[in-house]
């Protein structure tokens, strides 16, 4: 039923909570796991568990959040109770489901690039900024603030039973969806240009808080298409290589 | 949030899903746990566990179902992919939900008798035909038939979440509900009058298959009223009482 859907775990720490993710994956159609900066003993001992799933075992496992993402083209990250996040679109479950279904029917199956990831943090702290910043927006679940977060596994279980639930209700493609829209490692790769285009420049002060954060959010809420993200690069790139051209023959600046 | 509603689990077995369906009710504000026939062991375990809610410290403990049901007035069950229930109504949660909202705004929270149990069986087995001839419906959480049932804290947090998530839907009271309806209690004390009642009277034959579940079934689709239950308990008591009596005087029927 989920095709083109990823579920991608931010520092999980609970084997229980992963296999937990795996089954209710796995109850619905979902088959792509992923496990990013995993305590190594969790992972290790939800794959090794009795009833492990054949989603856990097909898990695949990154050491930080880009890779995993780099052929995604939607990335929408969950929130729990009582965390605050300004920066981003903050929408209820059903609303995030009717986005992704609609990101999801813009292109075929065959396509393997539109892939929608589903991010949810560790058990103990969620997603941290630099996570969200890959975030285009995000969703939480309404539950009582006084009482928590909800239980990593339950989590999943609620957000891809709102994805299949009303699977029938028509979705109407083409209405906000970009055309051909970029997977995550083109809009990585601008990331890291500009990024360096703006140490090069000595555009970041020295007092400036998480610029990676910043301009990730920034980049990511350019919504870019696949093509513009490459012209984007070839752009920032080009400024690049002149910096550095002008950099050796410069005088250095004064102190 | 969910002031009107009990969680009944029939025959739970694992404590850690014990502990996780009493977490989830927390945190979508249910407080109302009773466990029906659980395993000693594992109730004792989900209560004693470090992270034991506040809500399985109060969970009510009953041996069998009917006195777990005696204050509601509408009984939901639940069932699992696979399993098939030809006697009930089948809805989807979404369904099911609307219509325990739509039960409990018929009245006013001071009203105590108009609770809605929503039942679950055990991990291994779902609920029993017994226990499904308590439900006035059945629903089921839509998921691949191949890949089992879902996790029980998984389907509670599921079910709980699709009675919150559209909470400032229109309800629309009154269009279908029962006024004042029966509370379990009567309804089961007219079930035992007229199973004795039909056992005296010699109405059941050997042969009959499991005739309480049946007439269980039988009554709740009479879906009555407080008053009505008591009229028919009197109507009934009154026969019995007249079958015992003229059993005393009356001849050995032939063999």
């Amino acid at each position: 039923m989920l095709d083109n859907l990823c579920v991608v775990l931010v520092s999980p720490r609970n084997p229980l909570n992963i296999g937990a993710a795996a089954r209710a994956m796995s109850n619905f159609g979902c088959a792509d796991l992923r496990l990013v900066s995993a305590y190594r003993v969790a992972a290790d001992e939800a794959r090794s568990a009795v009833k492990a799933d054949e989603v856990i075992q097909q898990a695949r496992e990154f050491d930080t959040l880009a890779p995993a993402l780099s052929d995604c083209t939607l990335v929408v990250g969950t929130t729990s109770v009582g965390h605050r996040e300004v920066h981003h679109r903050l929408v209820k479950p059903d609303v995030a489901a009717r986005e992704i279904r609609k990101h999801c029917a813009l292109t075929g199956k065959s396509e393997a690039g539109r892939r929608v990831a589903l991010l949810f943090g560790s058990e103990k702290f969620g997603l941290s900024n630099d996570d969200l910043a890959f975030c285009h927006f995000l969703t939480r679940i309404p539950a009582r603030a006084e009482h928590g977060s909800i239980n990593l596994g339950q989590a999943v279980a609620i957000c891809l039973y709102e994805l299949v639930r009303s699977v029938k209700s028509p979705v109407q493609a083409g209405l906000s969806g970009r055309k051909n829209p970029a997977q995550g490692e083109d809009v990585e790769r601008l990331c890291q240009l500009l990024l360096e285009g703006m140490r090069v420049s000595g555009y970041l002060g020295k007092q400036d808080q998480a610029p990676e954060q910043k301009l990730r959010r920034l980049v990511t809420r350019m919504d870019l298409n696949a093509a513009d993200a490459r012209v984007w690069q070839g752009i920032v790139r080009q400024m690049l290589w002149k910096m550095r051209q002008t950099a050796g023959s410069e005088l250095r600046e004064p102190e």
